[in-house]
């Protein structure tokens, strides 16, 4: 565990909506579209290589388990999966994570604008990045337990 | 098998540097960096939720054990990695296609700017694509064959 990572103290938090062996799916606290989420390891993990085969399976496994279940609570039907490993890569968080972005028609003027915009979300510094409050998120976060709960 | 997808003719072909349990690795005829690849399944799959739990497993070892290579053979030590499904999210060939970018310091003006890159190479109809000729790309995949083989 590392005390200065953000997704170190995910284990028994109430920001977490699905957990999976290993692999905790939460809400993205500057979400590019309505359903933007991440799904990390519980363990501080940097890359992908530190990953045993079977928790590779159960990453994407569980991954593809969220986005589908992503895709039904926010009505989409398509999605982008974007994982950045290495700070040359635009890593922000050293801890490896997985971005799901569930997408629908017309959520975007040209639908590849997504790379620009996450781009945004992840520089803190920028100021057209959107930043959910506290009360915001947590109110999303509940509401995907519930549904996640009711399936 | 699609006669018109691009991505259905890959069995026995010389265009494919790997092979794994069901799925090619490729390398883009419209690289977005050097070393920029692709992993498919050899099936005309359009969507991971056609994939088995244990075709998942392959699917994202295969690809993580390409991007070793990738990142071996460009001397890189990130990478970023794209999947793309629905023509929403801008999936531009209806095939499941990983894309795998291997990333180094100082290789673009902006870490993050690959988003837009990545967003130009997928549209033919944008006249800033880079496309390679059949013989860079015969080169390229000759030369990753020969350190595959290696190793």
């Amino acid at each position: 565990m590392n005390t200065i990572c953000p997704f170190c103290s995910l284990e028994h938090s109430p920001v977490v909506f699905a957990s999976g062996n290993g692999f905790a799916a939460i809400y993205n606290i500057s979400p590019i579209l309505p359903g933007h989420s991440l799904v990390v390891p519980y363990q501080h993990v940097t890359s992908l290589f530190e990953l045993t085969e079977g928790e590779i399976s159960e990453f994407f496994s569980f991954a593809r388990d969220i986005t589908a279940f992503l895709c039904e609570a926010f009505e989409s039907e398509a999605y982008d999966w974007s994982l950045q490993e290495g700070l040359e890569a635009g890593q922000s968080i050293s801890h490896l994570h997985l971005h799901i972005i569930p997408r629908k028609q017309g959520d975007l003027a040209d639908n590849g604008d997504w790379y620009g915009l996450l781009q945004q979300s992840v520089d803190p510094e920028n100021r057209d990045r959107i930043r959910l409050s506290e009360t915001e998120h947590a109110a999303i976060t509940e509401r995907l337990k519930g549904l996640r709960n009711r399936n």
